[in-house]
């Protein structure tokens, strides 16, 4: 484990060198490998953040995006900006079905778009069931952070606000089946944030993050209705069942239940598939790997049921 | 609280009628109706987050904005650049003063305009005074963290250091009464760093939070001279008082007062109006939730007066 | 420590007055005076910043940089990038080595110049190395993560692998002499992640950092192979020794060594020059200031060896 | 007239003294000038660039802007396009009626802003007509140019149809009597096209310049419908009556009047107020300066009436 | 043909009334109407535009694109820059190509893009015979240009250069049944240059344009090799052939054929399918619209044989 | 000189052959042939580009660059864009320098850097001159052209003006012996306004060109005050003396002399080295090869002295 210092090997390797044994190592780096002719589209993560971006900005215009607009221009804004989303969606979810794709020249492969057109519109036909839940959000909020002088100000600097949308938008595409992309748009929100949110979780309306730095939500949480939790909360597994192999098995629910009205002050530990039952209050720093009835109150030292 | 997986209801609503249904949604959106041909102008995020780092470069130019810069031009480019923030505050100011603003045409509204005007005239005239008590973050820094070799190190690297600058820069902003715009700047930090400084806190000289991740420092906290905080500690409020409707009421002095000289190490939580006192010593994860007299040692598990 | 408010100080100062006051306040900054006349370049984080994406690029083709790529084109895109950072580094390593450099016009400092060429073309020969151990990394990552279903999911979105790809670029900085640019390098990442590692922690093969908001790794950890850590942990310093002005003495060995296979739960907490012996197991909250022999496990409340 | 060669003033002066001769230079540059504390805010000719780039996009969606539209989406399209032109000209009109406004703080004339407002709306509501003789220019150069092949290519390529929409763009703010873009707008089309038409001149419909590089066609011209132009054809002024003191006098009809059905052929020169008679044909090189009766024909060495 | 001036409209229609106006109007514009949904997707001007400065970054390494190079990398940025052409010319030329397509769903079009690719790729093979023609047009700078003190010079600024780059790569995809596109990029040189070469047209080596405003080359024009051009030269049709309808019927040979070691001076004018033969000598402002045998001599004024 | 339509050759070459055929090509093109590792910088016509438009805001603040000044902030900007001009021009000026360079490591080349300063300073130094003699071009704009209604439309918006403007701040740099740069920096206004003005020729003050297209004003030229000249006027070169190998001698006084108070109207050339004598006057196309004396008038078809 010891290290020199300054071991300056002259003269370097020439840049061809180096050129050659970056590629070979590339060649094999992806999980499905193409035939040396294959021109491979990874999805964009730089496009796909600016239609998030998009998205926000037709869930609040003015907020986000252009920030002029009266009632009678709004519909020719938002009108551009969600034809933009849905076809650069299109173009991005294509790219994501056809990484694993086996098609000899997939740039040509009409499967992958035509599935992917059908899935940037039924995802733009649910936005206004999003917008609906975002609304209540929006409402939790206002009436939970005493500094908050009007729900104008949530809109436009909440973290919480801002990691729950990308949140909702990338659970959609889980919900038709995209791969890759949902997770880009929640590791997005979480680089701006410090909340970390899997867009697998499951999650009610009026969800309320203060402050929110260090909150993990794991892939198979379930939360109801009207719960608020604080920064540096994590709701996440305790323990993997490992396969034959030793390596953990994918996809088993292993995260907590959080039912409707709970509240969980910051740095609270939950771990495992564990039931929070509805109406309880969990104090600060809590660790706790059981489930409690509803209208349950823990706190650091004590439990009261 | 289930949950169907891939219910692409198919034939889509058509664009049309997603577009009709978010105007409908956003138009009773903000707190402050409008009629539907005056045309609203937000503030600008993006135009702000651009304002905030022309400020950070007339601080410490050459660290920030144009790197190249000798003792002849310095004027030249710090003068062209707060030129350049005095109008564009003017500007965003005015949007913020008008946002809740009733005349009816707002875009001449006169009023709102000479307003910013003076403000951003008044903010500028502080700059001096915000940039002395800097110097004494950047001394701060540089006598705290052992793997600092040499000040240039901490402007040009530290979250800490990052996060104050915006913080006192909006905390003038919220002394002279602008709204929105001082929790849209900290709320920027706050995604840069990790650290999340209410604008309103009053914070004293020569401050340092050393990596600073997880850092929450509440609206009406008040803090002395000479206080050291490390990652992950909140100064926070214990419980909000209800109104007679059951909600938060806005505004109370929540948040703990931080004497001269306190160091607070890494996840410590202090909340509520509790005051710790000059010289005190506060341990990683205590959970501290009353006031201590000066020079008070806390450890997880012990305290010591 | 009380305030007034509103104190709107009218009329304001002129601009030039407060110019005149910020570049005054300006002028004695830096650790390294100038004559008025000397232009000083001091190294641009913008720069760095994209230089930093043109070698996650290199390293990871198609995932990051240009998303198109075929077999037969991946060499001209991978040696562009390189000779692009090679000569882009060569300007901003010579511009951080004449920081504290006393050339009376030290744009012409060749010696520098030179020194930096040498130190751009060492760096780039390291890279094939660099890169072999990433690819640990990877795996690592789709090991050690149930929610992964494949590895290319890691290698798009993982806040993990986004900082210790970083890391272990500016720590071959760090090993080559170069001064500030290494810490601007490590800085960026904790801003997109939330994770801080200094660029001078040692780090093993197949490391992998699970959520990792609120990370901590000082400067002179060293970390074995195999080694899993969660979000919040944090592997600090516990006191500095002080020098006779009563300064924390800079450079002394300060930060835990962690072993091979050692797995490390969130918010643990692990302070000073402690050993964690191969095969720990550290559990979720715990907080550590003493060394753990091999095959240990500790959990919140108890401890076994 | 002699000039000595290599003249290096050594030392030169200081950037500080050049920097005060050339701003005392500019003070008295303006035809209006200015209290030193009042901010001018001129025309800015990017953005005006902008806005007529717009325009051609709203005429002529697809071809210009954005590229992918459906008949669904057009409509969302144009409309944001055009909110977006109505805003910025207002602003970009306001400057300009201000360039000579004698407010004392212009910044707040309002008189101006309204005016600016008024005039806007107006233009706006003229576009559908512009559209219209547009349409009658496309189907002038699809008819004219053997080498067209369908009528895309003349709205994508032909620097003729380019010129003639940003001067008929031009035009509709002169009438309505807006200084300084409309001249801004053509000379913009100039540079781009070598086709210089003065925003005063009246056009009539299906006006078709070919190729076009070099023709002059002045302020007070009058071309009737169905004229072709070729390049380097000029439509100038003979001579212009002096004032008292020598100095042209501005504003009198001096350019040509040309009736409906005319041909006038390459690098031609027609000179002064005089009419081209419906009909006629002009070859080229030709250099006249009288009037010609309908049904004309001029070539080289000879006229046919 | 009269016209009031400032006939303010007021009120002005809705911006609503306008948009429809405009849409109803922009309907029927493409020569290929499409039913209502299908997205259309045009070539792109703007994309075209980079493809061909990529085009002369390739042709002349260093002199445009990327300005630092070395013998060791040339390859690797020629290369990446290639293979962006290729691609970005397919996506192009298939847009181009589908323009008149009659496909239902055209963005599916695989016998669009399948043709396009093929295209692209001859396109690209052709390129090193492109190159090595443009040697010989810059060794005719060189030589012809008394003012040029090297040939980096020519390769750096001269307008004549930058146009026949451009007709030259354009001929190619015109030789290659490309449509639109090749007009796209003749056209975008004539903005830049002044130089109108319609890509039809067929020009040998060494071929040298000076100044070149105002410079007009037909279609079908045949230019042989070692040809001198001087600003103003046209080399046009006479008339046009019509049709029963009375419109002139496209596609036939109409423009001179210009034989080897030919020279043109300023504003010469000739007109229509004549033969200028072997070493002729044609004066500026000349005006000819007939053959000459090789050798001959003409002056304004006077013709020797 | 006949050409196959459709030559498609199946199949295409691959990328890589067609790279290694463009680069070998390349290799061999500049006068200054390299050794293969050297890294060679031209000048960045980008770069240059912009370091004009720098220069034009500082002669004419407000009316280019930024477009929002009080008389307070003037200074600022100017000496902001003044000092990055300095430094800007001093990095390409040495590119300029060292492309004929022999030294073996030219990046590291210390002469040229030093010469490259020095000439900077000394352009810099010669600005106000410069200022001053465009302030009386402004003014013969403003009295020349009947349609302008003030000088502040002439500084907006004619290419006349811009043109001059470019040639002038070439000039300068042509009298330091700077190569390439002047051209580049001329070539781009022609470009831009179709006015070609070689960076050698030498203009006195009150220079008036109004249209423009097609000018074209050759090395040598001698150009008195107060000349006004229109579109398409040559002042060019009758012959070249050519040398024993039969190319044009490079570098002899060809081109006319212009005595003050001249006017020459449209689309005139005057070639050779003829003297145009004080207060005449050359009518429009007329073709000139012979000095007249002072006081002549010159039209189409006659001539009085």
């Amino acid at each position: 484990m010891s290290e020199p210092t300054h071991p300056q090997t002259f003269p370097p390797p020439s840049l061809g060198k180096v050129v050659e044994a970056l590629c070979s190592a590339s060649e094999n780096l992806s999980s499905s490998p193409q035939p040396p002719h294959v021109r491979r589209e990874f999805p964009s993560r730089a496009v796909i953040y600016e239609l998030v971006e998009d998205l926000r900005s037709v869930h609040f215009p003015g907020f986000f995006g252009p920030s002029e607009l009266t009632g009678e221009t709004l519909r020719f804004h938002v009108g551009a900006t969600l034809d933009k989303v849905l076809h650069g969606l299109r173009e991005q979810i294509k790219r994501g079905l056809c990484v694993p794709c086996s098609e000899a020249e997939w740039l040509l492969c009409d499967k992958c778009d035509a599935k992917a057109f059908d899935i940037a519109r039924a995802f733009v036909g649910r936005l206004p069931e999003v917008r609906r839940i975002l609304a209540t959000d929006v409402q939790a909020a206002y009436e939970g952070d005493p500094a908050l002088t009007n729900p104008d100000e949530a809109i436009f600097c909440y973290p919480g606000l801002m990691a729950i949308t990308s949140q909702r938008i990338a659970h959609e595409l889980v919900k038709l089946g995209v791969p890759l992309i949902p997770r880009i748009i929640t590791e997005h929100a979480h680089s701006l944030t410090g909340i970390d949110i899997h867009p697998g979780a499951r999650i009610g309306e009026k969800f309320f993050i203060d402050h929110g730095t260090g909150v993990v939500i794991g892939e198979t949480c379930i939360i109801g209705n009207n719960v608020r939790i604080y920064q540096g909360v994590t709701l996440g597994a305790k323990s993997f069942p490992l396969d034959e192999h030793g390596k953990p098995i994918k996809g088993i629910d292993r995260h907590p239940i959080v039912e409707d009205d709970v509240t969980i002050y910051s740095n609270a530990t939950i771990l495992g598939r564990v039931t929070i039952g509805k109406g309880s209050m969990i104090g600060g720093n809590v660790w706790l790997t059981r489930s409690l009835p509803p209208g349950s109150t823990v706190t650091q030292g004590q439990e009261k049921g």
